[in-house]
């Protein structure tokens, strides 16, 4: 088995959740981000796909079985069954950068669905805990996929999961 | 216009360079953060699929005549061309992580195809300037537009392009 670049697994790792995403190629390849980062990651509301093994598959996702995936009917469901210390929500429509959400291991990071995003009424009544990413060129948002994966690996960098690193397997 | 958090323009940005991608979803998001980063694209070597503006319209890449890309027969003819100050490699079968790069305005950031990476021979003879993102799950890889957005926004952020922030347009 080829080595690779490892880090240690966390005690309490992030939980990625994505509402009503809408493309099953972003939600395979955040799957595979969770799974390469020992996250969970939970699906709430209605999807624009099917999640069932054949069609993953087709989608060419090869490692769905490894991703440790969780489905809910909403947001209160999610809170109710896995009882996040804290939940932040990840918005453009903010004056907050990722780099100061200050994550701290457990965290539930929320994203909306690639065309519209969250809902503007969460947005609104969780203002304190919305952040961005910050763009500076001509295009004014990111991929959903890569939306999570920047935050993702922010948080990690963060609370020093990816401080102490080896070739391992 | 919806205002979105937004970062002042780099004096010089960053290079973005794909060797001989073959999926042209991941070459289209790519395409997008390099033109939300305001860093220039480079596709090098025999690509896995057509870059005109009709082929990528249908994979639903709208935002394509955005992203300034250029392409090049070898990565000698990159360096020739383009004369980046730096090039730094990555690969997962390296012991040194991308936190510690270094990175510098200007930089050429060089990633390689989905399948099997950079040439081992290459990667062995710029084996100091090589650099992987930690897993730490089951998952030992991660997508490559995945990899490219934790890359180039890690960058921005050791260069303080992503100090100053605000709600614009």
């Amino acid at each position: 088995m080829t080595l690779r670049l490892r880090a240690a697994p966390l005690p309490a790792p992030f939980r990625v959740v994505l509402v009503e995403p809408e493309i099953p190629q972003n939600t395979g390849n955040i799957g595979r981000l969770a799974a390469a980062t020992q996250s969970t990651l939970h699906l709430v509301g209605r999807l624009g796909f099917r999640v069932d093994e054949h069609a993953v598959r087709r989608a060419g996702l090869d490692y769905w079985h490894l991703v440790d995936m969780r489905q809910h009917a909403s947001l209160a469901h999610f809170v109710a069954s896995e009882r996040p210390a804290r939940s932040l929500y990840f918005s453009a429509k903010t004056p907050r950068s990722y780099l100061e959400a200050g994550f701290q291991p457990g965290d539930a990071l929320v994203f909306g669905k690639e065309s519209t995003g969250l809902d503007p009424e969460l947005l609104e009544r969780e203002k304190e805990r919305v952040f961005g990413i910050p763009t500076l060129g001509a295009v004014r948002s990111l991929n959903l996929s890569n939306a999570v994966a920047i935050v993702l690996y922010e948080a990690l960098r963060q609370v020093g999961a990816l401080d102490a690193v080896t070739l391992g397997e």
